[in-house]
């Protein structure tokens, strides 16, 4: 069975969208990725740290969707990663009110021996020293990193930022991130400049608007499934990685047109993500659902032209 | 053969990007349309008007095209509508430099006799009595009929379009249109309440992040083909719906599947529009070159997974 490690963060999130708002509740980029990775049955380990107070419910939900938390370090006397963040009515930005960021500010991440020939690396968003160190502690080199990424790191710790992006194999970030890191409007012409800083494939995620993945000339594009009522974004893009990580490790195929299922995946699991608060709908996220959802993907996008 | 009558605008128009800028250059709704359905080789007449000074050589280039102009009155000592506008650097969105109606003020639309048969009428952007006029000419009920429209005709005589749109099968707009006749957000949403003010088919116009076709309980989307550079985007909205309507008047299939063909078709086309200046690329267009963009388009959209 290939394995998958995840690097990211597990976090408490306090999270306001026009639909209501919620008290500390389960959040982190490593948790969205491995409740959607958790989809596909796949070996996966998620390497992160909390503090004494998270809870042992949340540990035991993980440990159900067969997550292995033999590194999510718990330091006893220290505080859980705690982020906070207010949507605007459209849903589409956000202002960020508190962030507490505790047990991770002195992080060493810890590979796992059994993990360090994983096949797979997602590094969630997460600090570039963090990202790095999971990079140089894999015994072999690993079939592909993913690294998933914010303009955060760019503002704060650009050069190692770029020498973690100048080692993976994929780099999935936003429309606006796309653009400031390449100082590049045009994302076609911004994923080529990417594309010379190391990633072979690049995912440019653009929200409501869907996702493209560039690999040298070629093009794919995934829209997000129209939804009636968006309830709270948190956590999609994450669940996008994950998913589209997940699905690469149960199928062992990385060519560019198993990529484009991979996206497929990632972005119906999105789709659900959004429905409810936090990670509530992934949770009980069941297979059937996702597959009645796909073959939604399906009619939404494919058609039948014949060419000359 | 199918008929296809177009009713819009045929107009000079001046536009400056962050490109560059031209003089008066042939523009209008009703030209992009009967521009972008002449790839079709179907039998298209134009109902429109202009003025004295509008050159013999716009004229001759249209009847080059196939494109019937035997309803296209000509005021002697009139002029031809023009409209002038300046995009933004983002090229999301243009003001509006100046609107001279001239001819368009008295316009009387004409319906030939020999297409008052026709089986799809397109309602190019214009007056909605103009519009409601045309309709009333048909002899009988033609089997589709398409309307465009936009903010202008909401914020300014709204009844009357929604008169038009009582009595249309399709409407094309754009996103903040569909939001703003509806008051609803979600564009599902959106789509849904346009459907019980008449048309059986609506599509969502998304610029650069394409289009979404709704009918009863599917939909459709199809993305804008990733450009490194959109040169000019006049007449892109235009040329969309001239390709919807001008592959429906020549499959003279009217099923959801096949006019998810024409969305694309209609994409393909508007993807060459804004390439150039005004009409400047859909009047060197060659059918070989559609072809080989609706391949890529191919590669951009579908994809292979098997679902349980």
């Amino acid at each position: 069975m290939q394995k998958l490690v995840i690097v990211g963060t597990v976090a408490f999130d306090a999270i306001e969208t026009p639909f209501g708002k919620t008290d500390k509740i389960l959040g982190g980029a490593a948790t969205y990725i491995g409740l959607a990775a958790s989809q596909f049955n796949i070996d996966a380990a998620i390497v992160s740290v909390v503090g004494g107070d998270f809870p042992q419910e949340y540990l035991t939900l993980l440990k159900d969707k067969n997550i292995d938390l033999t590194a999510l370090e718990i330091v006893k006397d220290g505080k859980t990663f705690f982020w906070s963040g207010k949507y605007k009515n459209d849903l589409n930005s956000r202002d960020t009110l508190d962030t507490q960021l505790n047990v991770l500010a002195d992080f060493n991440p810890k590979v796992p021996a059994q993990y360090k020939d994983a096949e797979i690396v997602m590094l969630g968003n997460l600090h570039p020293a963090v990202q790095l160190s999971v990079i140089e502690q894999m015994a072999e080199m690993p079939k592909l990193i993913i690294l998933d990424t914010m303009n955060f790191w760019m503002d704060n710790t650009m050069d190692l930022l770029k020498e973690v992006i100048s080692k993976v194999d994929v780099i999935t970030i936003n429309d606006e991130e796309a653009r400031q890191l390449t100082g590049e409007y045009s994302l076609v012409v911004a994923a080529r400049k990417i594309q010379q800083m190391g990633p072979k494939y690049v995912v440019i995620k653009k929200g409501e608007h869907g996702a493209l993945l560039f690999h040298e000339e070629e093009i794919f594009f995934a829209p997000a499934l129209p939804l009636e009522e968006v309830f709270d974004p948190t956590g999609a893009g994450d669940t996008f990685a994950g998913g589209f990580a997940g699905y690469l490790s149960k199928t062992n195929d990385l060519s560019f047109d198993n990529m484009k299922n991979a996206v497929i995946y990632g972005s119906t699991l999105a789709s659900f993500c959004v429905e409810k608060f936090g990670t509530e709908r992934m949770q009980s996220l069941t297979k059937a659902e996702l597959q009645k959802r796909l073959k939604q993907f399906k009619s939404l996008t494919q058609f039948e032209i014949k060419l000359s």
